[in-house]
């Protein structure tokens, strides 16, 4: 059995996430459908990140083990003509049998795109928050460096999730403004259970004037969700890429747009 | 009877085009009914450009004619409250009696997108052709030089078209790469029926290679709609901006976003 690791860029508006569900289109179920047409059976997809609905990646890996003697690096045509058009597989690479997408991931970045302008526009209402007004871009930034580091981020757990161990590293956030656009932008080992959407949505207080940035350090204190601000929508999170290990992923050859190019913001 | 002009920002995906028809959701529609809303009876919508189906618009200008007490400034706000989030009213201002969106328009703004990827893009795919690889930029910007100027463009005219007068004045033509996207701008007293389309069609060919730049030149001297290239697809087309006399546009308030900013690509 040949086990194949894929990056795959999808808009995430149409789905109800990741993850196969009963009732209604999930990406992972496109995928494993895609990949039945070309492999004869359809494999189990493992992603590194299973995004929730309406959320979109720009760099998701995922990785399934399969027969058939199709040459890798003509996989991702292949799908393209089978996948819908908002689910698009930008490159593909043979792994070590015991990788594993998710587990073999040593770090992940997000993104989050906050339209600014006075009034909405049609064309970013899939891909951003509408905030409505400018946002105090100092404040956010203060605010996001207080989280950088090794923190117990329970806070920013979505309530109900059943994961014990909350401590994570953020290596980096940055806030920029490439107007009309606030661009927030997360690297950790790993997140909780909508965690970039809790911070980005108390970040967004912090950018409005409901709460100052020294804040936010009382929140992670608390270590409790009723401390944070609401969460924000779905609709403005990018999962950008994925980190590995260099020998982790031995034969990836990046692609005609070198690899995991950033098809709709630089 | 007050005459109130309207800049208009459309998604035109999911519309037949901007004039009202038979069977089908079109912009006019959408926004009579909207001011219908407002003022009780829905006005007749009078566009600048009649956008084909598909097409989006960033500067659309409209007018119509209604009673009511209701503030001009107060009135993009009431109708986007209305309206679906495909289509955005930026600003609002009280014009003569006598001013027409489209009889008055001196000049119109139209921009192509053209994505160069080698692999498809989930996110541009609404808002630009796929051209699937780079193209030879000096070749298309070279060929586009030749079509600066007052020309008869019968060649780039839709087939079918009855418009008998087809000499317009193309004042600038600008092709840049804004990587992953090539995009087209062009500024003329007006345009032929798919005029824009045609030219982008054939400056592809250029660009890919199959046709020498200097090549629109006889096409040009043809007069005849063949001698061209391919209609580009709608989707990649957006009315960008209209322009008028000073005089006929006295009472005009830019907006919040400085009047009829680019949304969507700088």
């Amino acid at each position: 059995m040949r086990n194949i690791c894929l990056v795959v860029a999808y808009e995430g508006t149409a789905y109800r996430g990741f993850q196969i569900q009963k009732g209604g289109r999930t990406i992972q179920g496109e995928l494993e459908k895609a990949l039945g047409g070309i492999f004869g059976h359809a494999p189990r997809v493992m992603a590194a990140g299973r995004t929730d609905a309406g959320v979109h990646a720009l760099g998701q890996v995922v990785n399934f083990r399969a027969e058939g003697s199709i040459p890798t690096d003509r996989i991702p045509r292949a799908l393209n003509g089978l996948l819908p058009p908002d689910i698009v597989v930008r490159g593909a690479a043979e792994v070590p049998p015991s990788f594993h997408a998710r587990y073999d991931a040593t770090g992940k970045t997000y993104r989050y795109l906050i339209y600014t302008g006075g009034i909405p526009s049609p064309f970013w209402r899939r891909y951003s928050l509408m905030a409505g007004r400018s946002l105090d871009l100092a404040a956010m930034q203060q605010a996001a460096a207080f989280l950088v580091g090794t923190h117990d981020f329970r806070s920013f757990q979505a309530s109900g999730s059943s994961v014990k161990r909350t401590v994570r590293t953020v290596s980096d956030i940055s806030i920029r403004e490439v107007p009309p656009l606030v661009i927030f932008e997360a690297r950790a080992d790993g997140f909780l259970y909508k965690m970039v959407r809790n911070i980005v949505g108390t970040c967004l207080e912090i950018g409005l004037g409901a709460m100052k940035p020294e804040d936010i350090r009382e929140v992670l204190v608390r270590a409790d969700r009723d401390a944070a601000g609401p969460t924000a929508p779905p609709e403005g999170l990018f999962l950008v890429r994925v980190d590995y290990p260099p020998d982790r992923l031995p034969d990836w050859k990046p692609g005609p747009d070198g690899g995991m190019p950033d098809p709709f913001l630089s």
